[in-house]
């Protein structure tokens, strides 16, 4: 129960959700949180981006979260996303550095593809 | 006007914020920022703990500063704070991995040296 409400509650560290596995609704890894983007204006988390750390083939493609849609499991160790890595494929991603985050459009389409009200920032 | 707006809205990522240096009201740069602390219930940025990468005599010092505190000032390419070096020799800090963010009371009271409102986490 203690152990719970760390969980709930708490804080945790920029650093330590870097680096962080990701796994689908089925319990598969589908990749790790490579940075997480921050309201400059409220200081609030609005999404975390995922990559497959360098996996062949994959690893300039970055996909922008929902951070609501992120869960920790302790059982996993990782967070845990309502998501596959076949749903993954067409949701809102960007090569290289080219995400635009000037366009609102585009973030809230974000939103839109795994039906996370937006909220502006 | 433009780049103003983009500096009180828009996004910024956490591995951006990491590293940033942070100065003074004198403009004398009094460290960078080694983390933010994030309210795992809200998604809030509460801290940015600042330390001084290694500076002589300093290097395993960490100081949380409250996230409202900062700043960004863009032709120091910095944040601003409303502190001097002086004043952070008196402030709530930690050496090594040993600050307990579950003590909200201790969390509380960097609030209260900073003379920022405690929102509680």
């Amino acid at each position: 129960m203690a152990t719970e409400t760390r969980e709930i509650g708490g804080l945790i560290g920029s650093d330590k959700v870097e680096g962080t596995n990701v796994y689908g609704t089925d319990g598969e890894k589908i990749g790790s949180i490579e940075r997480i983007m921050i309201g400059k204006r409220d200081g609030k988390v609005s999404y975390a981006v995922l990559s497959f750390g360098g996996f062949l083939g994959f690893g300039d493609e970055h996909y922008p979260l929902p951070w609501e849609q992120l869960t920790y499991d302790t059982s996993l160790g990782g967070y845990r996303v309502n998501l596959t890595k076949d749903r993954l494929e067409g949701a809102p991603k960007y090569s290289g550095t080219d995400w635009d985050w000037e366009d609102r459009e585009r973030a809230r389409r974000v939103n839109d593809y795994y039906g996370v009200p937006w909220m502006g920032y």
